[in-house]
């Protein structure tokens, strides 16, 4: 079998860490074996450490990241509960598709695409919602939001509202602080900043949520009391549910071990550092970003594609002849955007000076 | 990392094929890049073949398992609708409990745990049903039941009533013929006789199951037409709907490779003979097989523990002085059955007798 190497600069996968790697190819455990369970509930402490919350209930979900999404809406939402979605971008649409398939009345805020939500638009959009939910990094235009001034306003007005975080594209590249935000509940995806192939979505649900769950769900797969008494177990022990993928589990424990030795503010300072060069030098080629000022995530970069540059062709030769990936805009801004990733083991100078050396050559243009 | 190595002979995770293992730790690509598509395409095409099935609608969804269970009844029923079930084991009850949070009208018909499906019971439940649903391999007990009687009785009757088959346990050990046993809807593991890590259900959708399928069922992530967007692409070329787990399918994808070199009808015949001697060595040994006669699966031996002997201690001296893991029993029977699994890479004659030294060690018993 030959192998085909490439660098995936995209919206993720990234590359995943090394130790994700052999984590992966590790000889499999049982998903009752002592030693997995072992494994586990490190991976479980380890999130909560790198989300900043003390949530018993925080684990990895048997899915890519959008099943995190699923299960928060699945598990919080009665028929005529309203949800106020702020949309500035792909996920936050998803967001109001997801809630409305669980009778959710959604009240939609919509934000131009590239800018940060507007907390007090959110909040003045209904008086009394049951959750008011937010993309804390917006995976489709490489975007910002200040979650933590959201929880704080959403918190002052009233006890009764559930905070929901969409973290896919935050957690493991930059530092959160999920219990002192107010955050309810939390989703991740491992492809991104944790640095792990894709195939779970890390999750946290806090005593608050708990205590207002659905019960029984529409979704079997997803119930967190059937969840819970695996993960957390009980007095008669571990109920199994379903078989846990266990290889995925045992990659992200190596890959949050990874990031917890290098320690969480030098994970944020290594990723902040590699995006801050690559939109330096994304400019210095004469391109423009398409993310708002003072916004920008430093782990997924959006650039304006020139007018008169076929994006697809410079996406292909990136591929065909570097072997570096980089994503397509979203929706509407498919052709008009480039959507670049230093995210995890990606999160690296010489990844940003490879993407810019390359993007240059192809496009013709050196930097200025 | 020191890793601990086990030879897995429960009911599931097996031990992987050496294929899937290197697939999974392979270099990661992209969920649209070209090559991972034809990886894709490959591995759809080729579940086909294992399946007996030319539904373009086949495909690994992303999560384990269960989420099989969770798709087939989201994507088919309405409030209302009559699903009847055939409970020979835990898989059927589960079934129960999934088709009823989808507003199905479940009428249950019960067998005793360790029997096959009577097809005669079945079809008299109910004169009309929209669906009818059984378990191939159940995981349980060990039994297999004739998909093929089943699907041939319920087509006999009418055209109306899709049939809904389990093959987690089933899929990669058995040869199967889907479509002319007259299945719609059937779903697998790659934790059991596929031989891969668990993390993705093997799915198959026939075309009248999907014209009388539910249009934006409760569930987003499991939306057959958004998923089929990107699995089969269209006019516009393949949506995105979620990331894939690359990984996962590039070892479920080496390991077919491996089913199909080998080919599935000697794979068959491997899981068949090590079954076979497993069985005949556990009767040696004086101890009892619970499944009926003559409805035994190979890959799966369910033993009744002997009434002098602790189930548990068993299990964990096992784990503990030959790194074998077995299973409990499911249910009722979790104290008084064993599970002994021969699966994908593990059907072989060295890891029956093995087992059976092992096991005749520690229970102080001499073959006779």
């Amino acid at each position: 079998m030959a192998f085909i190497e490439r660098t995936l600069l995209g919206p993720g996968p990234s590359n995943p860490y090394p130790e994700a790697t052999a984590g992966l190819a590790a000889p499999l455990l049982g998903h009752l074996d002592p030693e997995f369970i072992g494994i586990l509930e490190r991976t479980c402490e380890r999130l909560r450490s790198l989300w900043g919350t003390a949530n018993p209930l925080t684990l990895p979900l048997s899915g890519t990241g959008s099943i995190g999404m699923e299960a928060a809406f699945a598990n919080t939402v009665r028929p005529g509960d309203v949800v106020v979605v702020a949309v500035n971008g792909l996920f936050g649409v998803r967001m109001c598709d997801v809630a409305a398939r669980y009778g959710a009345e959604v009240v939609r805020v919509d934000h131009e695409w590239g800018r940060p939500v507007d907390v007090e638009r959110v909040l003045a959009a209904h008086p009394s919602p049951a959750i008011v939910a937010a993309v804390h990094a917006e995976t489709s235009t490489g975007v910002r939001s200040d979650i933590g001034a959201l929880g704080a306003a959403v918190r002052a007005r009233s006890d009764r509202t559930l905070l929901l975080a969409d973290c896919v594209t935050s957690l493991g590249g930059m530092v959160m602080d999920a219990d002192s935000w107010g955050v309810d509940i939390a989703y991740s995806g491992t492809q991104k900043c944790l640095g792990v192939a894709p195939g779970l979505a890390p999750f946290t649900f806090s005593e608050r949520a708990w205590e207002r769950r659905v019960a029984a769900p529409p979704v079997w797969y997803l119930d967190l009391d059937l969840l819970g008494a695996y993960v957390r177990g009980g007095a008669g022990g571990r109920a199994y549910h379903h078989t846990a993928p266990v290889a995925l589990i045992a990659s992200l424990d190596a890959a949050l071990g990874r990031i917890c030795d290098e320690g969480i503010d030098a994970v944020a300072e290594r990723h902040r550092a590699a995006g801050a060069r690559l939109q330096e030098g994304v400019q210095e080629l004469g391109l423009e970003l398409f993310a708002a000022e003072g916004h920008r995530l430093p782990q997924l970069t959006s650039v304006r594609v020139p007018d008169d540059v076929d994006s697809a062709k410079v996406r292909e030769q990136l591929l065909s002849d570097y072997g570096i990936e980089i994503g397509a805009g979203a929706g509407a801004y498919a052709a008009s955007v480039w959507r670049i990733g230093l995210m995890g083991a990606n999160a690296r100078l010489d990844r940003a000076e490879l993407l810019l050396a390359a993007l240059g050559r192809i496009l013709g243009r050196s930097r200025v």
